[in-house]
């Protein structure tokens, strides 16, 4: 369906799966405004087919829901729905199947579920720390279209955090700490007599997540199509707490050669990438905002900065076992998830993988 | 003061200084169905002076103010009010003079504050941990009374985990991130602006206080009335979250000689002292409660485990970077500290220190 | 099967209905330590049943779960099962059917849901209010065994706050805001992402109960088996809060003859019934307790007074358009549900409705 | 100072008057983008006086400080500081006498402080309901400069919603039943400890200004110059609850002439006013907005609706004692203190009090 014949108000057309979720509704949100993608379809789980978008969804953002997306009919998740580009919010459960379907049909399918992550061919991309993995493209086999993946919503935040490290000073360790909110695990998602007044020291899954998907992201891509692990250790705590938006981690890495502080400061403050330079309009103006206040970062003042798109870093510290610690903030629905997802898909109509 | 011609219904009378505070308030609620002890005193800061503790105290414990103690006069914090024993919730800005007086007046000062935790000859005390400490007090020179102090509300939870593994297996790193409690932060403390849907990355000096006091809590006592500190680097974290009660703390440790899972657990669910053998009142049955459910300890389902006193843990993983990592929970505002500081003159006086 | 030849320990055998839910385990937690009632047995949905108790509940209770009850296997909700008395946890959506078929088989059955609660011939009691409505088991036709239930958990405190007021004064309207506490909710329940940091302005069916119950239990028990309903209009908006457990109501009264202030307070504390006279084992001290400080109740602070059976009232003030307004509190798991209803069962042993 | 030849960019100079706090923060938050005003002071007490704002502001908004703000040095709060208009966030406790020497130095004082609202000749001025009131300026007696006062944040709200009813029904009774963020108490304000997992039944002085304030709004201009008062009897229950912003109300109304449910909603979707005809800046597009949906509006989902200067309501029922019942939400920091306070300085310049 890519380079179609489909037209439509010289926006590239965009179908939504998994729409009536908090990703799907984030994604609804966020491309209401956008200049270059047109949600012209929406689609969802059986129970919502064949009634309007506006009267099934139990709609949770801040801004309401756009009347243009309001009036659609929610359509089954099938290929042959309009749209080219298919961003997918649905859960891991029927996300491999459904979305290999929709590449195997000519869709361009940005996935934010965790099934073809891992998967070889399959690039794990943040615009501005692996915008190279796209190459993986060219090999990738699911028929006429494409699958690129969003990493877990913790790694994103984390990976960009680790990248200006990585490049200049080398990374081989990583220990990081999480205190994540409750909108990551979508709706209805965490009960409430689970977490108010609570912290709930496990989610099922994360821990695994956060130790390997990085490894990927780094990865170096190799002439043959393939990508070569990064070689990092990372150990991972996860923990859910009373927060709406915004996961924290606290964060200590041994890197290969130690710098001063000043120069990790530089490195993040300074750290740019394709994304910016491409001028994305989801990019942030600057991935990573370093604080020099010392209570900072904290979710409930800076988890929007920058459209929600931009990692808030702080306390840099000696570690007294690795090298440094530090303390890392990013927004874990919009950075983390649907914004993401979103700006990869910027990268790719910039760099050519998406023509309209 | 000690061992005088003070008889009064066959109980130590006590004395509690700084008892409006949260601290004071704890040590209230805890002392007013004590075997042993008897609060014929309460000491505050000048405003609240002369007047019924009843009427100054802004009382925030779940339980009723015990009447005895609401008609009580609040006195000035000067040696010359009645009481043998001194329980200390005062504030770090006074603390340290106001107990040093204490001590000189012949009182046993049992104290929550830092001032004096790392003076050479003041036991740092965790009666499961280290009583052999108390021996410090032959040398100790504060006249005719003593200072026995107690840990920071994060460190006491985290060395009695710590403790087990310290003496069967040998520990040479520790790394811990905490997520802790409001209430650790006294009244009226955290700002309800702040920490609503928040995660707050600093408290002030926290971090240097994990650092530190264990290192000397698992330290040697030495013949020459020296404490040897204990081999261990420590790298800690802090955070305050919106739960009331309870520390978390996710930790990881690299131990000398690396146990299998099952001896780490082992360890801690076998482990017992002094404490537990002699009986003392407040002492938790097993110091240590290790869960199997994987998603536990929680502060809000365990926190009030065996009268708030107990050091629940779980979670026990292998680390990628050390040797293994956990989740770690205590009651700050019980096992934290005043709990913990009553334990401490419960072993005082069985072991001879308090004579009555 | 009263009166059977079933003897356990000599304690009433009792089984629990619903036992996974959170009403069911408020009633394991209540009856574990209770010197009459000894659970035998535990049912509930088909997919628990035949398992161990402890293996498939999601415990939420601060106490640990009681072994003797952990170790029962669940059995299905059908008549034949062990037990003389059914406390029922069970869900509205089969509590009536299911209820019913237990009545008719013999058993006592106390309910927490609202099925039954308007019939004709079934009592709606609140032990301090309307013990002389057990009368109407004497016409109640459910075959061998009876049906008692429990009022709403914002009737039941609501009502016990009204009952002084109404026998002295005259009751003509109230007007009552509640504020409700999200275990009210059951177990998941309120979604977190939908109360943290927000107020639901809406319980589904919630205000009708309140407007409603409250007239049947203040009502007259006539000596043809009927209950004839109080003249009262009652007004109520119900909204969800962030809070774990305690609901609170502003209510304001218009009375029929309007005492004085300290009138009203005396009357509120100077109401006693024959739940306390009788000394049932979980009837608190006072059935209210009135609040001479000017910003209390609170629900942190006061809904576990007195076991949680307590109701706590405060900031009596002239109401410009009624009399009188006044904030009012009870637990809503405790005296709202589980402890109401072994309240209810204790009455029915003492005045000779269940004999053993 | 009004109609100096002060010219800054061709905006109207402002000063703020206790930038320092949240109420000044809020303004200067809003009005950093303002088409019409410009801050070129900031002024606050004495320990922030000759420091740059940027350094002792305890910034709590979730946008950053406006870079040219930041830098201004702190100023006193007396006279003869840049400016033509004073916004004043000031506490209560110093407000009255500082605001009454700006007026007096010719500053067009808006205040947000209770001291002046009562006073005969100060309008207590709400944009959409009582524009007529600046008429009360010709005789108000300050010198050279004026006072207008914002309203109480739960008032502003409240009476926005009985406009309309007031205006086409008449207005006999109300009650309302209050629901209070945490931001509305200022910072520090209510401490954590008090109100995590808790409600609060009292908020200092709060409800005599629900009860009072809305009468001089709703009052008659009368050509003395004197607000002869509405003639309606308020009853006010105000709680503060865990809820970052957004202050709720459950209203229950009894009007002089009974309209059907569907005219009610008609008057409230249909209000409009001045503030909209004239093109106000920060004037929201529809005053009020109901809400069909029966669990609308929540302060996490509504608050922010049209800038926060919205007034949501919802839930529109019967009430079995008075008329009707409804839930109603403000945004108590913008619709109910700086939002509104500049709304009405908007006001008055397009009404030719503020003269440029």
């Amino acid at each position: 369906m890519m380079g179609s014949d489909f037209f439509y108000r010289d926006k590239i057309p965009v179908v939504i799966l998994g729409a009536t979720g908090t990703v799907g509704q984030r994604f609804i949100e966020l491309l209401a405004v956008h200049p270059w993608f047109q949600i012209v379809a929406v689609a969802a789980s059986e129970r919502s087919v064949g009634r309007r978008y506006g009267e099934v969804v139990n709609w949770l953002m801040a801004s309401a829901i756009p009347p243009e997306v309001a009036s659609l009919e929610v359509l089954r998740c099938e290929p042959g729905i309009p749209g080219s580009i298919a961003f997918s919010g649905l859960d891991s459960s029927v996300a491999g199947e459904v979305e290999t379907k929709f590449a195997e049909a000519g869709y361009i399918v940005i996935s934010n579920s965790r099934n073809h992550r891992m998967d070889a061919d399959v690039p794990l991309l943040i615009p501005e720390v692996n915008p190279e993995h796209l190459e993986l493209l060219k090999v990738q086999k699911f028929g006429k279209g494409k699958i690129v993946t969003n990493p877990n919503c913790s790694v994103i935040g984390l990976t960009i955090g680790l990248k200006p490290l990585f490049d200049r000073f080398g990374i081989e360790l990583v220990h990081a700490v999480t205190l994540q909110a409750i909108s990551g695990a979508g709706y209805p998602g965490v009960a409430s007599m689970d977490i108010l007044d609570n912290v709930v020291p496990l989610i099922e899954g994360e821990e695994d997540k956060v130790e390997t998907e990085p490894l990927k992201i780094l990865g170096t891509y190799q002439q043959d199509g393939e990508i070569k692990p990064a070689q990092i250790k990372i150990s991972a705590q996860c923990n859910r707490v009373p927060v709406n938006d915004g996961h924290m981690a606290c964060v200590s890495v041994k890197l290969k050669t130690k710098p001063k502080p000043e120069e990790m400061i530089e490195a993040w403050r300074s750290f740019t990438s394709e994304a910016q330079t491409l001028g994305l309009p989801l990019a942030p103006k600057n991935p990573i905002h370093y604080f020099d206040e010392k209570n900072y970062p904290q979710p409930k003042i800076h988890r929007n900065l920058d459209k929600g798109m931009c990692v808030s870093i702080g306390r840099l510290q000696d570690c007294p076992i690795l090298d440094y610690k530090f303390s890392l903030l990013s927004h874990n629905t919009i950075r983390g998830a649907a914004g993401g997802a979103i700006l990869c898909a910027e990268l790719m109509v910039r760099k050519g993988y998406i023509f309209w």
